[in-house]
Parts: structure tokens; C-alpha cells; sequence
């Protein structure tokens, strides 16, 4: 059995590192790549990707996981390798049920969808993407018949991202949520608008970041094991459990986007940092899913980041970054400023509050497409339509509307979103339980001391990697399963407060 | 016929991806990478690698070259087809008669010894890598060994950098020019040494590099597929036609190591940047030889950028740069002191005349390990003997003697340091052949005008990549076949000038 596992993890390994080598020429793309790279580039990161699914696929893999399963019945199922096995052996089964045929027929098509779409949302000319977007959805529907045993078609695809989530039990939780955060969006709207005019104005980019990293550190992120770099959308990314870096976009003109873009992707880091690196180079070695990854980054960002608490202690350090902006400016200004709750047309620029409306609209049109029960003719008016009864705004145009995200004009329909949104729910009873382990926590934040919360969720979240599943790590840290209540009473407190509801 | 070569690309572009990955992986390793990814990145590197291998040793390759050897009989010798086949059979011949078994011995012996050499030179420690360097010399004669047909052992190293030379055509160049040489540095010597304080000072680093960057633009250098940046050990890498960089090494205490170090990539970089796009992906796309690529290096270094005629329109500028160190400093100062000549120890640190005896110190040396005529024990004295002779300096120690360099504590031992000299050499006959062609050159770099001459290059030897031999190169380019006698006549051109000879 050693010797299995052993070769087992080789395989993995030579998979990891190509799919390594692909991420950083991703990565260089984002960041450093002089524009004539770019033809080159696509080819290279296609063929490494392509060479780790034939690697990753080969029936030797195939065979050493058969001949593993028997031998594991007799360990614990909290094992670290019956759990190495049960992972490889999904991921397996999933990826050996596509017909590499059908593989690039949607990656061509997926190429062609997206470079029309980037010339179609300035235009706002839904009628140049909709057949395309026709054919991306009969490909989604395609790629869900691969697999079997699915209420919904879209589960095979949530099952990617969240597994051990389906369309039902999505659609429950968000359905309660929706109910609970219309009505407290209703009753912010009817309040005075906050003035937030402090946040726009002109702050030097070098001092933006230097604040920002000096924060992370403090949260715990591991410089010595990453770094941040500008891009044009931030994101996360991994080359090794000792290499994992993020990028953020700085704005002069405002404080806000670069900073709290920064306790993002650090959330993101620091889970992914925190996994046991005896997991490297396997399938272990990463969060578990969209809904914890997304949790971690809003927890950093949002319950912690955006917390009277952390300010108390940060706002003097920001006054003393940009003094002649913020002297004049009382925290309690500032503090209302970043919390400003309004609905608007854009996900990634919405509110604490409004964002899961967003991301719900999103989830049951994707879902109704999939099911067949929506045209894609018909979704402008659609999302239009739900705009209208969910946030009380009416997009002028589709630019802003269905063709705002990337998500459908890159990948599948399907799977991509709920996972913002299980991620909020979660990070609102993640708190919820950090605080009751950590009776001393508001205090600590208030004078900047972040270690006992980032070593509690090292040990009840991040170390683990993929070993145990969202539903698991939910019910393992916080002794319940997953629901709304903590989260809707984070929400409530904070902007009940702020709002003087 | 199609078909197939159709076939052959493809497999080579695979390859090619492949190595171009590993190259990014190196370059960001240098560069940006934080210090927690570098035991995982030294594993990705060796697979692909390892990978790339693999793919270009497959059977399949083989079997293409042998189905089109005969329809090449049709095609003129000068086709890009022929020359195609003809080098990858030849790379395709030698990499599969390599054993595997002996390629990781050996890897993971030049491993250990490499590490084992960064600590012992700071101690100036040759026991401590003397018997590593004999298992070097061991295994550097087993690879040999594996070809046939070579008069000397190290020929079969020669031929994998500088294709077309060996021992006895190198040995003889080098003896002649040594001959020359050592009269000419006795001469130098005698004459009063130059002061070259002005060179010294404090010289922000920005600065520095905006005004090389300026510069290597004008030359052609083209930064919209390629970019600078700075790292311990300045180099050139290649990840596609689209994106070739440089780095440099910018002192902020001395003005001459970054800037000339610039010039010196970018000379590099400008070969690479000039080769036909239609190469892409396959063996044609790289330069053709360890020396023609020193020669352009070298040409935009020093025969360029070390000219009176350059430094009449660029003091200015640099003055400009850095007015307060350089304005009371006369232009003829300063040309004197970029090209002060003074025997020493560090070959990387040596001046345009004594560089040479360094390089051709080296490849006796090595030449006589391999033929048996010299034992690893006793070339720390062979060495110093041999500085005596031709230099006049004593190392005081095996740091600054046979321990300074890395490329026998890296590699194996010969192939690696006669390009340098090949292509000082061939850098005097092409700027020769290029003078008769354009005959307002001086002129024209006295304006800043390099337009002329980088086209001259890039039509008559840039362009072809490895497409002709450096032999072919050069009498194409030149008229003649490859001498000392150019060359020479440059040195004492300008030295004599500059020393009263």
C-alpha cells in the first residue's frame, strides 16, 4: 500500500507542477508580460494544461486507485490518505467521463464567446452574444449529461466548485436569505443617504499599498511565502505551499478599491497558506471549495475589515498615510463611508448588504436556464425584471445588466456563482463561533492583534485543505450546519447601528 | 512531405511550450519570486524539462525525420525545410543517445556540487570541491563518450554551443590571438594607468536605468515584446518571438556594471528579436552559436557602446542624468575611463583587452582535464602559473583563481567558455563588414543613428536564427572565413589611441 500511495502522489505531483507552471504564466500574463507575448502565451498555458489532463487521466491512475480502495476499509475514515484517495479518485471519475473531443469543441467555442463578448459589452449588443450564448448553454447542458445521478442538471456543475451542494439545497438557503434581505434593503433605502465623499479624491497608489501590506502582515500573511503585484482584476494564485501571491488594483482616485481588494485576496491567501504542507502537490492541498475559499476572503475583508473594531485601531494609521485627505475626517465618518449600503447595477462594486442579491438573481437564472425553463432571448428582461422587485433598480441598458460579469462568457453556465454568496452565509457563522472560542476577539482586533483568530481558523479551517468537505468544516468549527441566522444577525446589528433602524 | 513537417512542428512546438515554460519558471525565480518557492520551483523546472525531453526524444519524432531524409533530396540546401530536419536530427541524434540513467547521475551530482561550491569559494575551500570536480571531469568524459568520431573529447562539447568548431580549429584561432594579446597588454601596462574615479560616486539606481532603457530602444531593442528588469546575475531569456527579456544589474556606487550590462542583453536580445517569426516553436528559432551570439553582445557593448563616436552624442544625456557627479568630467575622461585596461583576477570584471587571456586561460585548461594532460589537484597552480604568464597577476587564493566562475561547478567541464572569445573575435570582422557596407556608420552612431547598422544585422544574420552554421554566417556576412585579423586590428586601433602606443 506505501508503495501505491507513494506512486500515487508522483503522478499527482508531475500533474501539480504542470498546472504550477501554467498558473505562473497566468499569473505573468496579468502582471509583467509585454503585450507581444500574448499570441504565445494562450498555446503555452493550453498545451501544460492539456499535458496535466492526459497525465492526471492516464489509466495508470486509474489503476492504482482500484487497487488502493480495497486496503482502505480498514483505516479511519479521517485518514489523511482514504482522504487523498476519495478526492483523486472523484476528480478522476469526472475528468476521464469528458471526451477530449467535446474538450475542445467548448474550449474553442468558449475562446471565440469571450473575445466577442469583450468587443460586445462596450457596445451593449446583446444580439452579437446571444446565439453564441445559446450555444454555451447547450454545451453546459451537454457537459452535465456526462454524469449521472443528478436531480438537476446544474448540480453536476455546483458539485465542482461546492461540492456536496445542490440546486435544492442552494435554492432553500438562498430563498430564506432573499426573504430576509429584501425587507432589511428596503428599510436602509428609506434612511438618509450616506455621504462617502471622503473616499474620492487623490491618494498616491504607493501609499495606498504600503498600508494595505502592512495590514496583511498583521493578519498574518506570510510575505516571505508571497507577494502582491498590480493587475487589472485582482485575484489569488499558488505555485507551492510556499509560494502564494495575490494582486490587488490600486485607484488614486479612490481609498477603498485597492485597500479592501487587498484584505481579499489576503483571505484568500491566508487559507490557502495555512494547509498542512504535507498535502503539497496533491489534490489535498487546496480550499475546499468556492463557498469556504469566498468565506475567508469576506471574512478579512468584511467582518473584519470593515468592523468599527478594526478601524478604531487603523483609522489613525490611514490619517497618518494620507494626512492632508483625512485629518478633517472623524472615524465615524470614515467608519459610515465604507458601509455605505445602495443598491446598484454592479455585483463586484455592490454593498455588503445588496451583494447577495446579486449573486441570488444570478444563481436562479442560471438554474432556470439549465432547467430549461428561461430562453436565453429572454434573460435580459429576465434580470431586468428581478433587478427591479429585488433591488429596486431598473439597468438602462444590458452593458450593465446580463453581460456584466465575465462568468458566462468565459466558462460554462452554471456553478460559478453561488459560491460568493455560501461564502458570506458562512463567514457570518464562522465569526460567530470564533467569537465564542475567542471570548477576548473584539478586543484583540480593536488593538490589532489578529494571531489568535488567524491561528483559530488555521486550526479549525485552513490546515486541512480539501481533506474534509464545506458541509464538514461548517459543522466542525462552528458545531452546526450551515444557515443564514448569524449571518442575517452580523448584518442586522451592524447596519441597524449604522442606520439607525 | 507536408504532412509530415506539419507533424514535426507541432511535436516541436509542444517542446518548445514546454521549454518556454521552464524559462518563465527560471526568470521569475530570479526575479520576483519570494523566497518559500524555491524548493518546490527547482522540482517544476526539472519536469518540464523532463517532459520536454521525453517529447522530443519519442520514436515518433525519429520515424518523421527518417520518412522526409529522402524527399529532402528535391529541396535546394538552403531551404528552411532542409535546414529544419538537419538540425533537429541532429539535436534528435544526440539527446537519444544519452541514457536516461546517466542524465539523472549526473544531474543530481552537478547538484550537489553546485551546492557544495557556493559555500566552499566564500572559504576559499578548492579541497572541499576538488573530489566533487574530479566526478565532474569523470562524467564529463563519460558524456563525450557517447558520441563518435571526435579527435579530442572535448569537440563534442564545442559542437553543442559552438556547432562547426573544435579543439584543433578553436586551439589554433586562440593560440594566434594569444600571441597578439600579450604584447599588446605588456605595452598597455607600461603606459600610465588611467584614472577612472569618475566612475565612482553614488548614481540612483532610476536613473541608471532610464538612461540604458533609452538607449537599447534606440538600438532597436523593442519593448513592446520584451522588458528589463533587475536581478543578481544579469541575463537574456526567450519565452516566444513576441516576449524576449533582459536583466541587469544596476550599482548604485559605480555607473559602468548596469548600464554596460544593459547594452550588453540587450545586444542579445536584439539576435533574438530579429530571427523570422515564421521559426517559431522550432530548433531554427535561436540563435545559431554560443559565439555569434557573444558577437552581438559584445558588437553593442563595446564596439558600439564603449565608441568615442557613440559617447560624442550620449554624454550628453548622461551628463543630463546625472549632472552634479558628471559635469565637471570632459567627454575624453570619461571615454578613457570606460575603457581603462588593467590585468586582474575576475574574469566577469575584466576590460576589452585582458578579457580574452581569461577566457582562453579557461578553455587550455579544460581541454588538457579532458585529454587526461592535467589532474584536477593540480589546477589550482596550473592556473596561477598561467595568470603569471599572460596577465602578469597572482590570484592570491582559488576564490578570485579557478573557483570564481560557475560554469564547471554547474556543468560539465569544456564547451562553455570558448564562445566568448569566438565572439569578441567575430564581433571585429563583422563590424569590418558592416563599415564597408555602410560606409557613413561612424557618422551615423555619432547621431545616435543605429537604425542602419541593426537592419545591416538583422538582413544579414539575425534573421536566419540557426537556419546556417556560424562558419556559413560569417563568410556569408563577411566575405571570409572567420580571423583574428580584424579583430586585432580594432584592438590596437583604439587602444593605441587611447594609450599614446
Amino acid at each position: 500500500m506505501e508503495t501505491l500511495v507513494t506512486e500515487l502522489k508522483q503522478r499527482l505531483m508531475e500533474v501539480d507542477d504542470l498546472r504550477a507552471a501554467a498558473a505562473l504564466l497566468n499569473w505573468d500574463q496579468s502582471t509583467y508580460m509585454p503585450p507581444g507575448g500574448a499570441p504565445a502565451r494562450g498555446r503555452q498555458m493550453a498545451t501544460l494544461y492539456r499535458l496535466a489532463h492526459e497525465r492526471f487521466t492516464d489509466p495508470a491512475v486509474g489503476r492504482i486507485l482500484d487497487a488502493l480502495e480495497p486496503q482502505l476499509a480498514a483505516l479511519d475514515n479521517a485518514d489523511d490518505t482514504v482522504a487523498l484517495v476519495r478526492l483523486t479518485r472523484r476528480s478522476y471519475a469526472r475528468d476521464t467521463k469528458v471526451p477530449p473531443a467535446f474538450v475542445s469543441a467548448a474550449e474553442s467555442h468558449l475562446a471565440e464567446i469571450f473575445d466577442v463578448w469583450t468587443r460586445a459589452r462596450p457596445a451593449d449588443d446583446f444580439a452579437a452574444v446571444q446565439p453564441l450564448l445559446e450555444k454555451t448553454l447547450d454545451l453546459s447542458r451537454e457537459y452535465t449529461s456526462f454524469f449521472q445521478d443528478y436531480a438537476e442538471p446544474i448540480d453536476a456543475l455546483i458539485e465542482e466548485s461546492d461540492y456536496g451542494m445542490t440546486a435544492e439545497t442552494v435554492g432553500t438557503l438562498f430563498a430564506e436569505l432573499r426573504q430576509a434581505l429584501v425587507p432589511l434593503v428596503s428599510d436602509i433605502v428609506e434612511r438618509p443617504v450616506i455621504d462617502d465623499s471622503c473616499l474620492y479624491g487623490h491618494f498616491p497608489a504607493a501609499a495606498q499599498r504600503e498600508f494595505g501590506e502592512a495590514v496583511i502582515k498583521e493578519f498574518g500573511y506570510d510575505f516571505g511565502r508571497g507577494r502582491q503585484d498590480e493587475t487589472h482584476h485582482p485575484f489569488m494564485t499558488k505555485f507551492s505551499q510556499g509560494d502564494i501571491r495575490i494582486t490587488t488594483h490600486t485607484r488614486e482616485e479612490n481609498l477603498v478599491d485597492g485597500i479592501f481588494s487587498t484584505f481579499h485576496e489576503a483571505g484568500h491567501a491566508l487559507y490557502e497558506q495555512g494547509i498542512d504542507p504535507r498535502y503539497e502537490g496533491t489534490l489535498l492541498a487546496e480550499g475546499t471549495s468556492n463557498g469556504v475559499h469566498e468565506s475567508q476572503s469576506r471574512l478579512w475583508e468584511n467582518l473584519i475589515g470593515r468592523s468599527y473594531d478594526f478601524w478604531t485601531h487603523y483609522y489613525p494609521k490611514l490619517q497618518a498615510s494620507f494626512p492632508e485627505q483625512l485629518r478633517p475626517v472623524p472615524l465615524e465618518t470614515f467608519y459610515r463611508a465604507i458601509n455605505k449600503v445602495q443598491p446598484s447595477l454592479i455585483r463586484t462594486a455592490a454593498d455588503e448588504v445588496t451583494y447577495n442579491l446579486h449573486v441570488m438573481l444570478r444563481f436562479d437564472l442560471e438554474r432556470a436556464l439549465l432547467n430549461g425553463n428561461l430562453a436565453v432571448r429572454d434573460l435580459p428582461e429576465a434580470w431586468h425584471e428581478r433587478m427591479r422587485s429585488d433591488l429596486g433598480v431598473t439597468p438602462p441598458d444590458n452593458k450593465d445588466g446580463v453581460m456584466q460579469d465575465v462568468h458566462w462568457f468565459i466558462g460554462f453556465i452554471g456553478g460559478a456563482f453561488q459560491g460568493y454568496t455560501l461564502g458570506n452565509i458562512m463567514s457570518g457563522q464562522i465569526v460567530e463561533a470564533a467569537k465564542q472560542a475567542i471570548p477576548q476577539l473584539n478586543e484583540q482586533i480593536r488593538v490589532g492583534d489578529f494571531a489568535p483568530v488567524h491561528t483559530w481558523l488555521r486550526e479549525q479551517i485552513y490546515q486541512y485543505g480539501s481533506k474534509f468537505t464545506a458541509a464538514e468544516i461548517i459543522e466542525r468549527a462552528t458545531g452546526a450546519p450551515l444557515s443564514i441566522g448569524p449571518y442575517m444577525t452580523y448584518l442586522r446589528t451592524k447596519y441597524s447601528a449604522i442606520y439607525n433602524l
